[in-house]
């Protein structure tokens, strides 16, 4: 099992972070735009990408199997490309100095590979799209990401 | 023993990703720019990193594991904190489409922790300074580098 880590502090409260996380709206501001479904635990959460001319070019349904305000997110992803399915995901919330720190963790992939490498880079990329989105008001969502290889 | 891995593509040649990675020059310019040492297979490598005020907050020594030219370079961590020493830094070049392909992992960490997380992040950082300075001619490296969190 190959999992991807990652840690940042966002100048911000542990609520704001929080909401960011748990809302469909907060999401959609910095992750995908095309966010959508209900974030309660036991819904699901559906997020599209799409390319710059508009075409869909992916997606994931993931389950939320935790939603504890202020501390942690958690979703099991149900739908999306295979290596993804059955993966975990779990942001955990905690106070340090003046940041909200999120320790992320994309566990239980089956294998480590070149796509888990990317998936490695770009969600540390959208991570610090959601400290910009606190921090400035402004995240970079998709289709607005920013672009780190050849396949996104 | 746990990994981080990451993914990215450069709009540019593998000559010039590749000597952005096997010369110290090169490295003051994405990395950190206290790098010193000699770059050969068999010598050392030492990176040092300062605070705005110019004190130093950390480094690490890293003898040349491999060199070869436009495809791989490897180091192995002799000296930094304790978690770093020991672990090993591959950058495996490769071309697709447009782009050098840079296939980044540290590898042999003892455990997974919340330190290996930050560095998870601060590599992802890092890395796309890389790309930056190849296809703009500016990357961040420390003390300029982007901070993720309290810790740098």
């Amino acid at each position: 099992m190959a999992e991807i880590i990652h840690r940042i502090g966002v100048k911000g409260s542990s609520e704001k972070v929080y909401l960011a996380l748990s809302t469909i709206e907060g999401l959609a501001r910095w992750w995908t735009e095309n966010t959508s479904g209900a974030s309660e635990v036991g819904k699901t959460i559906e997020f599209q990408f799409h390319g710059p001319n508009g075409k869909i070019i992916g997606g994931f349904i993931m389950d939320v199997l935790k939603q504890e305000p202020f501390k942690k997110v958690q979703w099991r992803c149900t739908r999306g490309p295979e290596e993804w399915v059955g993966t975990e995901i779990v942001f955990d919330l905690k106070q340090e100095d003046d940041f909200t720190i999120v320790l992320f963790a994309h566990r239980n992939w089956r294998e480590s590979s070149e796509f888990t490498a990317h998936c490695s880079t770009k969600w540390a990329v959208f991570l610090m799209s959601l400290k910009q989105l606190i921090e400035t008001g402004n995240g970079k969502p998709a289709p607005r990401d920013i672009k780190i290889d050849n396949w996104n």
